[in-house]
């Protein structure tokens, strides 16, 4: 029973973070609260700018809809249509009108993890406790509305050419699995980089969103530290969680959220769509992300574009 | 009584879209869907991204919360925010998490208005009928998933300051307003540009929503016919309807949004917070714009970002 | 493509219509909005107040939540419950509160199926037209909010102890059936009762959704149109449907409800939690019905009780 | 900041609760979790059934639509009413339906406040402590969906009639109001008494939902602790909140409500339509609610029906 142990839980709580060691305050400063995105400039932007060359451009996000395939038993997406206007159009001009409504999950679809999404032991990003800014109706700190546009040199990562084909579920992406990438590619990673991978999960299971979920290649612990040292803005990968799955040690959860999000501030961008920039070998681009800006967000739902 | 009389409007409502001037099909072809983001095109790109220069970026949404000024008393938005982990964390690495669900109406905030939005006489852009594409849960056609990413060279008209502070509401911005503001900044409108015009409304009622609301400066038809003319893919503004309120004929409503979505399949962008663009003298920029893709969504709640 | 034959499929639905033999207006008068809660007067409740000898009570509705097994797809159910006060309790005298906000549907769990639910060829009861009375906020009529409080003599027939155990899937209960049932326990059905169906299902399939959805014992066409002409207020059972599934004839889609909603103003009680009432041999009652008032609602969550 | 003194608050809630005089257990027991309907018995339901006498029904139960007055600036309500079926009808026999969809707040409209609604200090009946009980989905304890079935006595004290017309909003009734209330009827409270105040507010303020919510005529601390002291089951009004508005201590915030379900037990039933009660002089009948039970509601949308 919860109930009775509620206590002893707390207090095993606090000894555990205290025993565990110091992983906050964040490089970026005790009272910094968007990671990674500290390591954006102008002079970025600018040099990311340069790399449109052909002028296409890439939507990055996926169709959410009633049958996107989402993480647990309770995420959903409803949308309401409806006409605004019945009977007797407005006006001379006889305007009429439709509208729309959403009650909608944000983990669903692509999203955009912020970094009050995953934390250990109640602490995330930079030390902040869940007690102090998760409230009902909107986090009081490290909510996706506070993240400032990424714009950016994006580099995607064709692991699954790399590889021969998709990747199998389970399938952890490792430091030297990244470097070869590189290698291939000729993309070296930079410090401000958005690094996208492809694994090709995202077309190989169309159709089938229980083996979707139920699995998926995705970085290692490993690779997840390499790049967060690199310093990476996000990453984002064609799968719904970024991380391999099942977990590399059987008995965690989520380690590789908890070394992006919660130890370095960096940024997960789950289900994005890379297969067309994989196949026009787009490894290089100007990558811009706005994601909506709902008040005390801890995801969103993005379409980030690619433009190269 | 509706009830009644519903069969004889019906009968109205047939003559008098019969009597209509003929203004569909598109100039883009009888089965197109996306109106003037055809004038979208990669040489365009690549001209717009060269205009990044001091790499600043500007998000170009607002921040939607609970207390958003919102058109009507239906539209409304609510967010849940939770933790997805109670008691004891998950796994050895201790993981805890946060999750959220939002219960919102999409025409709220910053937002992206599609073709599907506003029609004339139940017919919308290219000759939609409301009948064969309004469905209680999703557009099918013209919503605004189906929108290509918006990238294109922006252009800040700055109407505020050409005439010398914030607009008042129910200015009605003209075709020479728009020449001499372009002529002020030397800033031509090209097809294929999005226009956004800073009035200074958003910022002038900032905390007083009921006056936000009331009323606004905003584009004549007389402007909206001559950006239409011009090619321009998208208008906006720092208002949440873009058009002038009152209505230049009070017997008209919403003839602007008639003018530039159904005639013209050009988008609307509200409440975007052009101010800080303004305030640089950034009336040229590279625009991104990657909307949420919400399957059969009406209008999207949207952060674009300017670059320059 | 449904957009090229909207207009042919209207003159099809119109020409059907026509063909039907008239079924409406409703033996209640032309303008009769309620149905067969007609039948209900002060006279019936004082009589069925006289059931009362043991005070037992009995809560027909179950517990909906986000397991409960919902007709199609789209039906779920969601609740949030939240601190309202977070951090220093209210007041000297340190109040505390929570709260909780519902995302449903209607129609899910205990439920009451209105007069605007199903009907004919866009027909309902009384000759309403679905164009006349369908707006995207609520009914114009035949709401269940509008429903007066159903109290009256209930009847539990029970099917499955008189065929000896828990009806198959597809059992379709007859006028007969009902007629011996009837004869078994002494209870002749009167005008205004409300009549409950024990089939057993709810128990037999407890814990299997899947199974519970797919298919039902339940009414048969035969057996509605008698309780029907019996003046019935309302027909309930132990089954999300009522109505036998699969239907008689294969061809039709809920038939039974047409009988009962659209031609004779019948109210339907779904998943009603009839057992412990059986093992009681509860077959006579006060049956007491008090919706949740929500304006224009098409179904109502309900929960009834049985006094006895 | 709370932020900042979040752990300082803890502590002197710790100590604040440690010097609070004992105000549980229950006297229904330490295990208990329904409170007052412990008082409910067969007994009681078979002689409140024989005050059935004229056969008249009463919806207690209010309307609750998008306008409905709503406490607090985030309680709302919005209905999504939409056709099943568009289009071509189903099977030979043309059926079609209409569905809906509820995105609201429990707490607004006529509703049951259960036990686990307002508490002192984080502690709710009977010692529950938020942090036990409290879940995002769902109350582990003290949810309406567990309260029995209320049938009883009911007993309409008409405070109004007694002062001579509706109350002032700020008016406390007190103990000897209820008893010359009770001494005019000539019907005594008894325990398991369901007790109905009208006061006058619902109708007088009909209209103006600003007037009806800044403040009410209701139930002091006296005669709450008065009527607690009876046995009373559940206490109503014809008010938002059956307590008086302002609080009688300017200090204080929601004194009769702890009262009532914290140290007590006793249910709340807020925006009880009362009126036409009152207008017949039925001052005792039979009281039948069955609530909506939503799995973990804290509050539940009813509509109670008294016979007499």
């Amino acid at each position: 029973m919860r109930h009775v142990f509620a206590i002893a839980t707390f207090v095993a709580i606090a000894r555990a973070a205290a025993a565990e060691e110091a992983w906050y305050p964040s490089k970026y400063g005790k009272d910094d609260t968007i990671g990674a995105a500290n390591n954006l400039s102008p002079a970025i932007v600018v040099e990311a700018a340069r790399l449109v060359k052909t002028g296409r451009t890439y939507s990055l996000g996926v169709t959410t809809g009633p049958d996107s395939p989402a993480f647990g038993k309770h995420r959903s997406f409803q949308i309401f249509t409806e006409a605004f206007v019945i009977g007797e159009p407005l006006g001379t001009n006889r305007a009429t009108a439709n509208d729309d409504f959403l009650a909608t999950w944000m983990g669903i679809g692509s999203q955009l993890d912020g970094l009050g999404h995953l934390g250990i032991d109640f602490v995330y990003y930079n030390g902040h406790k869940e007690r102090d800014f998760l409230r009902p109706h909107g986090l009081l700190a490290l909510s996706t509305d506070k993240v400032p546009p990424i714009v950016t040199r994006g580099v995607l990562l064709d692991i699954a050419r790399l590889k021969g084909g998709p990747l199998a579920g389970g399938t952890a992406i490792s430091k030297s699995d990244i470097e070869a990438a590189v290698e291939r590619q000729g993309t070296p990673i930079r410090k401000g980089d958005v690094v996208l991978i492809h694994t090709g999960w995202l077309a190989s299971k169309e159709g089938d969103p229980k083996a979707f979920l139920e699995s998926e290649p995705g970085l290692g612990k490993e690779g997840a530290s390499y790049l967060a040292s690199l310093g990476v803005v996000a990453v984002g990968a064609d799968s719904w969680g970024v991380e391999v799955l099942p977990f590399e040690d059987p008995k965690e959860a989520y380690p590789v959220h908890q070394i992006l999000l919660a130890r370095n501030g960096v940024y997960l961008l789950e289900n994005m769509n890379v297969g067309p920039l994989a196949a026009d070998e787009g490894y290089e681009f100007l990558f811009v992300l706005g994601q909506p800006k709902f008040a005390g967000a801890v995801q969103a739902v993005i379409n980030p574009v690619a433009i190269r």
